[in-house]
C-alpha cells in the first residue's frame, strides 16, 4: 500500500498536530521568557560535523547520504545538540549564551522494537558558564518545560559521571576494563562486578567502591548515607560528590517539593558528559520524559571549548490527548462585502469560518451565517 | 572548517529564527481561522510514495537513502504536497478536506547557483471540490498568507494548463513534440515555435494558435482581446479559457484592487496540474513568492483520486528584516522566594528575565532587579 509509512515513521494528523503546535508555542514562549534564544539548524549537515560530541554515540543510528553538490557525506540529524554546539562555536561573544531549539530528528534504527524514529526534539543549552548555578538553571527550566507541557508531577534522578570516571582513573583501568565495568554498572549487576574487579588486582578499598556503587541510589536525603558507602574515595570523586550535593541543595531551594533522587552510578551519556547527568520521570512513563547534563568542551571540535549544560526531550512523547476543538462556523458562498467583513471579523476573534462549497457535503458545524433582513446573521447550528 | 555547512544549507540564527517563528504562528493561525487543519508529515517516506504527483518532477532533486529497517529506499522530502495528498487519501470522509502544513524540505540540487537547499515550505490544500469556488478560496488564502507575512502589495499571474494541453491533444502531438513545444513555450521563443510547428504538418489555424500563444499575456482586462488571438480553438480549450475567466472574475469580486494578470501560455507544474495555475510576485522579488494551482486526482496513486487545489511558498523567502528585540531584565543569582515570584511574574507578563551567572559577563540588559528595602525592585539599566 503506497500510503504506508516506513516502520517507526509517523504522520501527525490534525488533532495531534494542533496539540503539538500548541505545546511548541508554550515551550518556545517559556524559553524566550528565560532568555533562551531560538536557533533553527538544518536537517542535514556534513557527517563529520554532526557526528561529534553527543552525536558520536549516534553514528550507527544516523542516516547518511552523499551530497551531489559537495561530494561529501551528509548526515540527517538524529540529535540537534551537536548543531547547537556548532552554532555556539560560530560566535565569539564571551558572555554565556542561552540557546534553545525545537525540530524533527530522524534515527535509522529503533531505540526499542516499535519505537518512533522521527521524534520532535526540544531542548535548551547554556554555554559559557561552568558553575553549579547554570546546572541549576537548566534543571529548573527542564521542570518548567515539563509543567508547560502539562506534566506537573515528575521526579528527577541526578547523577555525576565524575564519580565512576574518577574511580576508574584512580584504579588505572584500561579502556577495555572501563568499558566492561561500565556495562556491568548499567545493568547494576553487583555480583558480576564483584567477580570482575576481583580479577583486576585492585586495592581492597577500590574493589569495595566498585562493588558498592550500584547500590548507591535513593532519595536525596540519603546522599550523606550513600557517600558513607564510599569512604576515602580519591579527590576527584569527592569533588564530584560535592558538586552533586551543591547542585541538589540549590535546586531544592527553588523546588522544595520536588521528589529528587540521586544515583551515584548513573552513566547516561557517559561518553560526552563531564559533570552532572539527570533525567525526569513521570507517572505512567517508563522512559525518561526529559534528560540532560553537563558536557563542557562539547564545542571544542568546532574550535571553541566552552563549558556547557543543557537538557532535551521528545515533544511527541510529552503530548497528552488533544483538547476537543470548537466546531467551525459555516458561511454561504458569496462575495457580498458585508458577508466578507463579518467572516473576517469572526476569524480575527479566533473563530474558524469555512465557506460552503457548492455541491459538496460539509462536515459538522457549530453555527451558520444566514441571510437576515437584507444582511447576514450568525445562527447556532442547534 | 568543521563548522561550515554544505552549500545551500543554512542555519537560522536567533533574530531570524525568532522572526520565522512569529511568521509561522501568524500563518498557522490564519489557516486555522479559514478552517485548514494542520498536518505534520515526516521528513522521510518510502521513495515510491514521495516521488508521485507533484513530486514526480523532483526525483533528481531528492536525496534518497536505504532504510536499514525496511530494506527499502527512502526519500527525504523535497516537497510536502505529495505527503498531504497521501494523508487525504487515508481518510474516507466525502466532505471537502482543508489541510495545511509548514515544515523543512531539502533539495539535493540548487534551483539556481547559490540557491537555498533547505527551504521552509508552507502551504494549504483543498481536497474534494472541483468547482471554481475552491480555486478562488485558495487564491484568496494565498493573498491573505502573503499579507500575514508582511507583503501587502503583490500581483498574481494566472494561467490554465488546459489551454496548451487541449491544443496539443487536438493537434495530435506525440510526447516528444509536445515536450519540445513545451520547452519553447516556456522560453516564449516565438520564432522557434513557428519553425517547429511548420514542420509538423498541422492545419493553418492550429499552427497560428501555437505561434500566438506566447504573446497571450497581460492584465486581466485584456482577457477578451487575448481570447480573440486564438479564434475557433477546440472545445476543451474554450472550457479552460472560460474557467480562467470565471475564477478571475470571482477572485476580483473579493479582491477588487488586486493587480491580476493572465498568461495563457503559463505552464508551471504542467506535468501534474490539471486546471488553473498561478503565482504571486512582489516588488523586489525576482522569483515567485507563492504559487499553486489545481491538481485533480493527485491522490489517485494512494487510492483516492479527489479534486484538489492548493498553494505553497517558502516561508524563509517571505521573511523581512527581524524586528528589534527588547533587552532582557537581569536578576541576581538568588533563590529567595520573593525574587523568584517577581521573576515569574515578569516572565508571565512577556518580559525576558535572565539570571546573572556568578563570574560571567552579561550581555546588554534593559533593566535589573536590585535589592530594595529588604525586598526587590526593578530598576532601568539606564
Amino acid at each position: 500500500m503506497r500510503w504506508l509509512l516506513p516502520p517507526g515513521i509517523e504522520d501527525l494528523l490534525p488533532p495531534q498536530a494542533q496539540a503539538l503546535e500548541g505545546a511548541r508555542r508554550r515551550l518556545l514562549d517559556l524559553f524566550a521568557a528565560w532568555g533562551y534564544r531560538l536557533v533553527m539548524p538544518p536537517l542535514v549537515e556534513y557527517a563529520d560535523a554532526l557526528l561529534t560530541g553527543t552525536g558520536a554515540d549516534l553514528a550507527q543510528q544516523t542516516f547518511q547520504v552523499t551530497d551531489p553538490l559537495s561530494g561529501r557525506l551528509l548526515a540527517i540529524r538524529a540529535d540537534i545538540t551537536p548543531q547547537v554546539a556548532r552554532i555556539d562555536a560560530r560566535d565569539s561573544d564571551p558572555a554565556p549564551a542561552r540557546l534553545c531549539y525545537l525540530g524533527s530528528v530522524l534515527t535509522a534504527q529503533e531505540a526499542a522494537p516499535g519505537a518512533c524514529r522521527n521524534p520532535m526534539q526540544v531542548g535548551a543549552e547554556l554555554y559559557g558558564h561552568g558553575g553549579p548555578e547554570s546546572d541549576v538553571e537548566v534543571l529548573r527550566l527542564m521542570l518548567a518545560t515539563l509543567r508547560a507541557a502539562g506534566h506537573d508531577s515528575v521526579h528527577v534522578d541526578l547523577g555525576h559521571v565524575g564519580i565512576f570516571r574518577g574511580l576508574s582513573r584512580a584504579a588505572g583501568l584500561d579502556t577495555d576494563a572501563e568499558h566492561t565495568l561500565f556495562e556491568l554498572l548499567q545493568r547494576k549487576a553487583r555480583a558480576d562486578i564483584a567477580d570482575f574487579v576481583s580479577g583486576l588486582g585492585l586495592a581492597a578499598a577500590m574493589r569495595d567502591w566498585f562493588v558498592h556503587l550500584p547500590q548507591c541510589f535513593g532519595p536525596i536525603d540519603r546522599l550523606p548515607a550513600l557517600r558513607a558507602m564510599l569512604p576515602g574515595v580519591p579527590e576527584p570523586v569527592t569533588a564530584a560528590l560535592e558538586e552533586l550535593e551543591t547542585i541538589s541543595h540549590a535546586l531544592l531551594r527553588f523546588e522544595p517539593q520536588l521528589p529528587l533522587f540521586v544515583d551515584l552510578a548513573e552513566l547516561r551519556g557517559y561518553h560526552y558528559h563531564t559533570g552532572i547527568v539527570f533525567a525526569a520521570y513521570g507517572a505512567g512513563y517508563g522512559q525518561a520524559m526529559a534528560w540532560g547534563g553537563r558536557y563542557d568542551g562539547v564545542g571544542g571540535v568546532f574550535g571553541r571549548a566552552r563549558p556547557a549544560t543543557g537538557f532535551s526531550a521528545d515533544l511527541k512523547r510529552l503530548l497528552g490527548a488533544p483538547a476537543p476543538q470548537a466546531l467551525p462556523v459555516l458561511a454561504p458562498w458569496s462575495s457580498d462585502p458585508t458577508l466578507t467583513a463579518l467572516v473576517e471579523g469572526l476569524r480575527a476573534d479566533g473563530r474558524t469560518v469555512v465557506y460552503e462549497l457548492p455541491g459538496s457535503d460539509t462536515g459538522p458545524v457549530g453555527a451558520r451565517i444566514v441571510p437576515c433582513d437584507g444582511g447576514w446573521a450568525l445562527q447556532d447550528a442547534g
